[in-house]
């Protein structure tokens, strides 16, 4: 079985989100710089049902992941895009809308039970309560060989790090500096990294690494 | 005139140097980790005065640098391995021993003046105590084409940032997690990079970016 991969944009100095997170700037100040590397690209508008953009190195890097995980793990709010509507509301809608670009079951860690929920393109959202492990054991049974990705925040990246649970990390590592905000790697305890490639364009350093404890 | 450069290992989250740091271990627990991937190269081995290492990839790159600044700035804590005797002995020597491995003139900024010290091999320890801008005016009329390359602590480097007066980093990212210590880029405000060109091998990725001020 394909072990679980994140893939993830990083600032130079390790933030994957700005200060003051917002609902309305879920990825905090400055934090949208972190992408533009990737909205450009053809197969990021593909996979988000847009013509046109880039044929580049990076792009061909995108299209190598795009679509390849069978499902995906995510925590609650990254779900509702911070400390918005959702945690008033429990039947409040998603952040990322009625088409949103995942295509594969979601699952959402929470301590919130909820139905789950069915969007276009193959999305739902699949309400965890009972943990990381839970959630991993759920989410492989029904990706199989396509293997699971988790999408984020930081802290559920860190909580399966802790864990021992995440094996391979692909770090798009964006050239600029946020100063403050959300860190990927803060608290994760001992963690044994191995450097498998590196590439770059002008716009972006992708790194690979496998994970395992020490 | 060449630009004032930094070259350094930086761990994935973002450390130069692990917590705790003492006149033992200045480079604070598991801070050595950072530069395995540097000491069995033949290029760093025979700037050491030592012979035989590995001749591959990394060691290209270090030879591309290796000697090529005409003078140095650092740090007073780099000079005298943290805390330990110079603070309360200015007559007490550096920390790098009789025969350092500079070979150039190496500026060090200081609150406490002292004439200068001359050693082995072309390096000598001239004391700057007016600021960061004098030092490098000293350090680029000594250095002339070969440029002045600044050799740290992360104190030093943030204050060069903070000025606008750094224009190049090479950054060599050690696939490891210190996970506390000294971070590169702490407060150092808004600071455009370009990311020129990345290479890596097993052991190191090597990421070289052009800086200006936003």
């Amino acid at each position: 079985m394909p072990g679980l991969r994140l893939e993830i944009s990083m600032s130079l100095d390790g933030f994957v989100a700005g200060p003051e997170q917002t609902v309305e700037e879920p990825l905090g100040r400055g934090g949208e710089q972190l992408h533009e590397w990737i909205f450009g690209l053809a197969s990021w508008r593909e996979a988000h049902g847009l013509d046109g953009g880039e044929r580049n190195a990076d792009d061909d890097i995108v299209r190598e992941t795009v679509g390849r995980a069978g499902a995906i793990i995510m925590g609650r709010k990254m779900f509702s895009g911070g400390s918005g509507p959702w945690e008033d509301d429990p039947k409040a809608d998603a952040w990322w809308g009625d088409d949103p670009p995942f295509g594969v079951p979601v699952f959402i860690l929470t301590h919130h039970p909820r139905e789950t929920v069915t969007k276009a393109n193959g999305t739902s959202y699949v309400f965890v309560t009972d943990g990381i492990e839970s959630a991993l054991e759920q989410a492989q049974a029904v990706a199989g060989d396509r293997g699971v990705a988790i999408a984020g925040g930081a802290d559920v990246v860190q909580q399966y790090l802790r864990a021992g649970l995440l094996d391979e990390i692909e770090l798009h590592v964006a050239p600029l500096l946020l100063g403050g905000g959300v860190r990927l790697f803060d608290g994760v305890g001992d963690v044994k990294l191995e450097l498998m490639r590196a590439e770059s364009s002008p716009a972006v350093a992708h790194l690979w690494y496998r994970v395992s404890r020490t």
